[in-house]
């Protein structure tokens, strides 16, 4: 292999990089996931350098996993095969802005605040907004989603279009900057969703919506949980077009409160944000209140101002690590189940159950108007026993949300973490996306290891 | 391939059929585009007959193509290499209704009027409307969108989850009945546009929405098409949120009037429709007619009656049939060109130029709102220069719609009319493509002739 890295190196100076400290920075993940670090790691600045980067590894079949922010909880970036690392955070131009298209072209290393902050001037926001500052490469990648879901919609309502570079170094683009089109299979939402294992994307055209002209949060106790998740399914059934609706249960309103300074009341707790006319955002707001009185809320706490509504979803943003602080030395497997919202009181209900009696600490949070929720099952990394324990009430939780119609995943994706529920999900489907990796793929270059059935190259 | 024929009608009895009339009635087209017969048609009613079907194709190595309701307007039905047509109206259940999810399973076979009928005692209704009252798998298929798209998304948004028979006859399942996912490719979104040239489609789950509570429609004269398509673009980019929004130039106004026994003035009109509840709709219609009246309007015809808003938008999806019989015994090259909101004034003028320089009747009509229109050019099917004359114009508007970022198609898809320009809509993603389809269909069973490049059999 030793040519490829001399090529790799040749190509781009001291942007590629087998340090120790690189690689091991490249070899991190947020959650109990791990694998070793990549062989080295390339910056790429342009399209071009990573179409010449793919075609070195393609003649010398190295392995290639893109980089973003680091921030998967599944371990999608991890070189589980060895290979090396792309790291796209030297890609972050905002290439063009649209506005009077409602569009931005952007390079897959800017990050969603970024991006934000850039599009504050022109009146248009980009709202996917999974929590973790991550790229929208990534974020494509993953085909996340997050807090603004359930009004906005995914990534794959936000790409509109890519450009990617696949294995042997080909530059393909996809969709187009119409709002919609016929033309052909729909390789942009192939991309979207496919973890690096196609091609890497280096390049996105993201739908933007116009920025609310008012918005309103606020925080909502109810007595049990039952009732709050009573409140999201008759809200969402209701159709309150909420721009946020998110569920925290007693721990994890617990692990917010210690981590972020905050004095919630020790019950589970909705945080909502509406969007709208001033007009509409009050008849919203008035709406969904009579719909939390019934269900037993404990009354609002508003966060009208722009810092208090920042500080809520700051609150929001940090529960994961807040939750891993409640306990000391801990790791964490995330689970992330997403059930049709009628089914979501079951879903959470037995969940909560399954959890206290197995012993673990596991606070339980979510995007519950969309039927999508996480427990995070906090385990003492030295200990065996509780990492089968948490693996087994995953195991259970996927389990559940399929009987229910829904997801192992909603939103983190398959990485290293979730591969072993694909065949219950997916059935003979799994064999089809294999089927598509191996057309596209065929020496098994792209993230190997990763989203499909384990297949040698062909 | 007379064993392949005698198994099928062993399996499925008199619902197989060779007879001539059976052929040509799956052999008609609604525009120019044209193929000789099926070798005969099948009319499967369980997905196992289905699987069943494709079974004895694949040992026989005869191709397969899917129908529905036969409104496809590029010949994506027609048995372009022979094979079997594969007729989907006795598959026409609604499997399962979830108002609780707002969503609802349904066979192919259902055409859209026929399930929003279904429909109307819960308060639901699916919002894609193309015009022709055709089946949700033949839009599925062609990824139609129509009046509503602009409002409500395209089958792209609407289509949750997918049965579906491969060419050897595995059924997969894709989605799932959560709202969203990130398990893995989106084959869901992959079949969805394909055109019957990956699978056949056995059954869908699909998006509902809320009824409306208030509705209000209007057509709306302006003193040029200037006027019009500014409106629609300065309408768009205020973000007021347009249930339907719908051009139509002066020819395509006085074929409706003629067709439709209406009498609208001899201007360019907008047809436009509103929804949500009656202040908003009230502060939508308001803000609508400053923006026309600033443009030219010569103000509103409204419909507030559902008799009244039937009879427009009767007119509207009537505009086809009463272009075509505008001119006596004339066919139609139909264009479906989409472009980004900002280039579409542009994008309508330059063809108004180009169709009135032709000599070629050609109205030009479509859901402006998204940046989709038509021209219907209208030719002698007898005369080779007028349908040469035809094709050029049509060529220029694909190529002009790609030079302004948009594409070849919005809505009608590829079939057989518009493969043409699929290399300089997509470059290399044309490519990938066709590996996809090998990959899926490796024997070329499948609607073979469509969609991605001429190729044979693995």
């Amino acid at each position: 292999m030793s040519d490829a890295h001399s090529e790799l190196s040749a190509l781009m100076g001291p942007r590629y990089s087998r340090s120790a400290a690189d690689r091991d920075a490249h070899a991190q993940s947020e959650t109990h996931v791990s694998a070793g670090p990549p062989e080295g790691v390339a910056w790429p600045e342009t399209t071009e350098e990573v179409a010449a980067i793919l075609r070195i590894c393609h003649a010398h079949r190295l392995p290639v996993v893109g980089w973003g922010a680091g921030t998967s909880l599944e371990g999608h970036a991890l070189a589980l095969h060895g290979g090396i690392s792309v790291d796209f955070t030297r890609m972050t131009r905002i290439v063009e802005l649209r506005p009077e298209d409602m569009l931005v072209r952007v390079q897959p290393g800017i990050t969603r605040e970024d991006l934000n902050r850039e599009l504050r001037a022109t009146g248009l926001f980009f709202p996917v907004d999974p929590g973790a500052n991550a790229t929208l490469g990534g974020m494509a990648a993953t085909r996340a989603s997050g807090t603004t879901a359930v009004r906005y919609g995914t990534m794959r309502q936000a790409v509109l279009g890519l450009e990617a570079v696949l294995a042997d170094g080909t530059v393909i683009r996809t969709g187009s900057a119409a709002p919609k089109s016929s033309a052909g299979y729909d390789l942009t939402a192939l991309l979207v969703g496919s973890e690096g294992t196609l091609a890497l994307i280096t390049e996105l055209t993201l739908r933007l919506h116009g920025q609310p002209e008012a918005v309103s949060a606020a925080v909502c106790g109810f007595a049990d949980m039952a009732g709050a998740v009573d409140c999201v399914i008759e809200t969402i059934q209701s159709g309150i077009p909420m721009a946020r609706i998110e569920f925290l249960d007693t721990t994890a309103v617990a692990a917010c409160n210690a981590h972020a300074g905050q004095d919630l009341p020790a019950m589970p707790h909705l945080m909502v944000e509406f969007h709208g006319s001033a007009a509409g955002v009050a008849e919203q707001a008035q709406r969904f209140g009579e719909i939390a009185a019934s269900q037993g809320s404990a009354g609002f706490r508003w966060a009208e101002k722009t810092e208090d509504r920042n500080a809520l979803w700051k609150m929001r943003h940090n529960a994961y690590p807040a939750c891993l602080a409640s306990r000391p030395g801990a790791t964490a497997i995330v689970t992330d189940v997403c059930v049709p919202i009628s089914r979501l009181a079951e879903a959470v209900e037995d969940t909560r159950a399954d959890i206290a009696a197995s012993g673990l600490p596991g606070p339980i949070l979510g995007h519950v108007g969309d039927g999508n929720f996480h427990a995070i099952l906090l385990i003492d990394p030295a200990s065996a026993g509780e990492r089968a324990t948490a693996k087994a009430l995953a195991a259970r939780m996927a389990e559940r949300a399929l009987r229910l119609g829904g997801t192992i995943t909603g939103e983190h994706g398959i990485g290293m973490g979730k591969l072993d529920y694909m065949p219950a999900e997916h059935g003979p489907a799994w064999a089809v996306m294999g089927a598509v990796k191996r057309a596209l793929d065929p020496l098994n270059l792209m993230n190997p290891g990763k989203l499909v059935p384990p297949h040698d190259p062909v």
